[in-house]
């Protein structure tokens, strides 16, 4: 039987989704608890890996095992067993092809920034300090969209595969003091989204020269996105197949 | 110089705000940052202590010490220096006679719960897992405003004085999925607003009959307070002077 899970993590108590052998990872814990419940050694796929400090409110895994448990169930016994801070909100069974990154068609991340600091959202949010022209950011956001080498806006060392991604749609939009960054795209690089961010508020604090976006994507170098935004404020929001 | 120092803190990290040799504390956190920035052995004084788990966006301290400073450039200091879960809203120099607790002239409390449970709100809501009748709570509340002897209401253990208490206000407001319970009053006994708001949750879910607070409250007994809401939904929310 193959399993897809729908799950969502608060990020901030892990190294990141990739299992290590000494740090407390998602997947580790998923692992060890979906092992313990049906009996063998289970081994977890994901959409993506997400790093430390990065949360979910809609990663999807797949796991096989011969113990067969309706769906239901499994929802239930699984939020008794995981920690606090990991949640299963859907479980499927699926087909055996299913592959929760290669199947995926396409989706989608939010970046949550705030104006305002308090002691109880310094883990969900990144504070920003200069106020941020949003139809600025939205004017600079359209030359990323559609297909493009995202080389100059990702972190690879080295020359692993395609740099060319595609970039459906980004929305920003201003909730009280809040603002969210919307990507949906058929998958991003390494700290792709976290540059594009940085990048993206640097040009609405006016920090950064608007209309060079198309340079930067061509020139394929960091010189001008060499920062990267903090974790906190990234959600791996939803997979789509 | 005496100093008035406006705290919050979220306190799912710490093992409640007094100070404990060998336990992360609030009280233990706030004076040794202090006093490693001020050069003496500080000891504060708090307008009550709050247990672990329960947060605070307006716990009020005060020290004294020699060392003159700004009242702004001590809350940008310490703001620097504290840890990310406390935080400093606002410093005044006061007078000597100034006390966080005996100065006081009413305290107000929050209590939230909510029908949503998800990763990311667990440390700072209450769940409720049946809906509550709002209107049927707030009329029941209305027995427990005024002076009381809040006995049954509280979980004294010895005879550490009187248990009479003064409640000003009781408000139930429904936010979205929230349900935020507002106390007003000149002080409050141990544990006793988490108990009456699991009381009068058991009301408002049908698993108490309704109209019987003014009894309970003259037995001086805790048989039909037994319950004690989790630590979690509570905030210390403003201090009055």
């Amino acid at each position: 039987m193959k399993y897809k899970l729908t799950i969502s993590y608060d990020g901030s108590g892990f190294s990141g989704f990739q299992y290590q052998k000494k740090e407390r990872t998602i997947q580790g814990e998923l692992e060890n608890t979906i092992s313990s419940m049906l009996g063998n050694n289970i081994r977890i796929q994901a959409s993506g890996r997400t790093d430390s400090g990065v949360h979910a409110k809609g990663q999807v895994i797949s796991f096989e095992s011969e113990t067969e448990i309706e769906a239901d169930k499994l929802k239930y016994a699984l939020n008794r067993m995981l920690p606090d801070d990991i949640s299963v909100s859907d479980v499927e069974i699926v087909n055996r092809e299913f592959h929760p990154r290669y199947s995926a068609t396409s989706k989608e991340y939010h970046y949550i920034c705030s104006y305002e600091d308090n002691v109880f959202n310094r883990r969900y949010i990144t504070l920003i300090e200069d106020k941020l022209d949003i139809n600025l950011m939205l004017e600079e956001a359209k030359a990323l969209l559609g297909e493009h080498d995202f080389y100059s806006f990702s972190n690879r060392r080295k020359l692993e595969g395609s740099t060319v991604r595609e970039i459906y749609d980004i929305d920003i939009i201003e909730e009280k003091e809040k603002i969210i960054f919307i990507f949906k795209g058929s998958g991003f690089l390494y700290k792709m989204i976290r540059i594009i961010v940085a990048y993206l508020i640097r040009v609405g604090s006016g920090k950064c020269k608007p209309g060079k976006t198309q340079e930067i994507l061509l020139s394929r170098s960091r010189e001008h996105t060499k920062h990267v935004a903090p974790p906190n404020g990234l959600y791996l929001f939803k997979v789509n197949y």
